[in-house]
């Protein structure tokens, strides 16, 4: 190890050791005063929209400069609209239930010890991102109404939006009783410092990565800290043999082109045998008029012409406007087809028989399971769950949306008079 | 990679494929038929305890040729009592509320969607686990019952005692419609195995090590696979200033010497200056009296005649009759030394004073605290939680004892008719 990466390991150390500390001081804030504090910064970011946008403006100089993607430089921009709604995002989670301190369980022992299962902030969170900076001011609002702290890592080509919106919300919590340290960013742009951060157990409680599939690979190897990344979404809409003509196109467009790039968007397209007749070509030619780019199996391109899938189609996740196509002969040909090449994000039937839809409920293990309805549902607000932090399609811990719940752990409190073990 | 490894890997890869295959067939058994199977189970190794008892006999002649420690020869020792305790553990297991299934919200929102949160099971739990081979059964019982399948891999040192186990449940399975690969157990002993066990993910939804630091260690580094880990215990007992001296006493005593070789038993006694004088002499007297040996910093060592504890003993889990004991200023002080010091696992409080054990209940974070009770409790049946596959220390998904509601995740249902994302 060099003196540069001893020393950067050592920076790593401390961001996180005084993440602890303010960790620590987190349980004597109440929901209230984190509520109240949650709306100071809020209003501060509206006041201080201009400092943002100058800041901002540094960064996609730099990106237009670098001859960054379009698409990319898009995601970066800080726009008066892209502001409210972060601030308007940040007020929303500070009306949610608190989930700190609810009373999971209670259980009375026969010897008389009285147990209770609260819910407890998980801690420090370590959160690794890309490009959006408005994801600044969402993770804060949702780690801060958890009583988590947070250590935020962004994009490179992001540093200068996101320390001017993380600079703002530590200068509003230097004013209130939360510690500014409950909200620190890495303003060292090595890549190191992911993996000094990911070993920091004992410190670092969770890590989040979110971001492409190969980034939150990356982070997920050589981690000693657990991860929940946000990732992969290979969505599925299966059209059973007993579908609703119109609800089955209706869906399936949606699902595909509402907002091709997001992870809860379809990617694969099912499709009885004994529906795909009277269904495909109208479905296509309605997909291919909003720009969709069909491919498909053989026995699709019997029905309806467009390029042949490979088998790296079924792999793929496109996040654009392109869709794979293919006819199966059974609910459980579609069912073993997900279950191998799906992400267990999101994936949906389209069926009016119930033993149908209950038997692909059932047997698809994903995160979300529809009947009936665009897989585009599935998001923390959608879903009736609060703000999300991303979605999480690993099983352990939290699954799907991410909210305030789900950054939490429990604890047992255990009251006694006296007993001890016989 | 030799050909001897790469043959090793491919043998692992087709364990796991015929865990997932075998996972899928576990939605369709219910409740009542995981239960009887249960009981066969039980039954059966009632029935066959001598055939256990001779394969273990070929495990302990190996042992005692290698001159394996007394402790963990004795650990190995399958006889009629371990045996009846480990088939009156599963018929335990079977008599649990079953986890999966289980509606654990409902939401229904504006727009008519019906969204289920529904109890699923995690799905290929690896195990691995050193020495005792009573594990095995129980291991077994806690996957069966929550619809998970499992692959276990014990030491090489309780192999034959472990595949005794493992082929007569498995004989059982084959009469059933349970399939037999929903208990897998692993017969090569090259400890390359669980290097590529952990890579899996995909396949293998959690890893569950079950020993010690170094082997839970050893396991999460470079795993893939999410792991919970099943490791230290460095549990403190706080004496504070407004201590009951006679239940201080029981309550230390018990914590300590009751069973001293397991994670929740007794390590470091904190007790507050104001309490020492008057306390410390008995407690010490009694727990010499009862064997342990004592070690104190210097003020401590000014009321009763000790060792020297040395920084190194704050940090051990000695696990054997050992006590460290440091006297604190205050509350705060002994919070400070269980956070810095602590494994997250247990830590109790002797008090009195209602504000003292609040303040105590609130800043320790640990998986279980107590108020005026032993450690000792730290355990899935003596809390009422039924029998555990172990107790995490960690915070993510299971915290504490981990039973057959921790080996569980969840999946959203959501029913629509035809609903899509405006």
């Amino acid at each position: 190890m060099t003196d540069h990466e001893k020393e950067l390991q050592k920076q790593v150390f401390g961001i996180a050791e005084n993440a602890v500390k303010a960790s620590r001081r987190m349980a004597g804030i109440d929901s209230a005063y984190k509520r109240e504090t949650l709306m100071k910064i809020a209003d501060r970011l509206d006041k201080k929209a201009d400092d943002i946008k100058f800041r901002n403006e540094i960064d996609l100089d730099a990106a237009r400069e670098d001859s960054i993607p379009e698409a990319m430089i898009n995601r970066l921009i800080l726009d008066d609209g892209r502001i409210k709604s972060m601030t308007e995002g940040i007020r929303e989670v500070a009306s949610l239930k608190d989930p700190v301190g609810e009373i999971i369980e209670t259980i009375d022992r026969p010897n008389g010890l009285k147990i209770e299962k609260v819910r407890v902030p998980l801690g420090v969170i370590g959160m690794i991102y890309e490009s959006r900076p408005n994801v600044t001011g969402d993770a804060a609002a949702l780690c801060l109404m958890s009583s988590n702290v947070v250590i935020l890592r962004g994009g490179s080509e992001a540093l200068n939006s996101n320390l001017a919106i993380g600079h703002l919300i530590r200068d509003v919590l230097a004013e209130t009783r939360i510690p500014a340290d409950a909200l620190q960013i890495i303003d060292n742009t090595d890549r190191k410092i992911i993996g000094y951060l990911t070993t920091l157990s004992g410190l670092v409680d969770v890590i989040i990565p979110r971001g492409s599939q190969e980034m939150i690979r990356s982070v997920s190897r050589g981690s000693s800290v657990p991860v929940i990344g946000h990732g992969k979404g290979l969505c599925h809409t299966y059209i059973g043999a007993a579908a609703d003509k119109k609800k089955a196109i209706e869906i399936s467009l949606n699902a595909k082109v509402q907002r091709p790039g997001v992870c809860n968007a379809l990617e694969t397209l099912l499709i009885h045998r004994d529906a795909a007749e009277e269904v495909l070509p109208e479905l296509c030619e309605k997909m291919e008029a909003a720009g969709v780019q069909l491919r498909g199996d053989e026995k699709t391109r019997r029905i309806y012409d467009m390029t042949d899938a490979s088998e790296k189609d079924w792999g793929t996740e496109y996040l654009a406007l392109i869709l794979s196509i293919k006819i199966v002969e059974s609910t459980d040909e579609a069912v073993g087809h997900i279950q191998h090449y799906g992400s267990g994000h999101s994936d949906a039937i389209i069926t009016e028989d119930k033993t149908d839809a209950e038997k692909f409920l059932n047997e698809v293990d994903s995160a979300c399971v529809y009947v009936n309805a665009s897989t585009r549902f599935t998001d923390g607000n959608q879903m009736g769950l609060g703000a999300e932090i991303g979605i999480s399609n690993q099983k352990l811990h939290a699954r799907g949306p991410m909210g305030l719940k789900e950054l939490t752990s429990y604890k047992y409190k255990i009251k006694g008079s006296g007993q001890i073990r016989p």
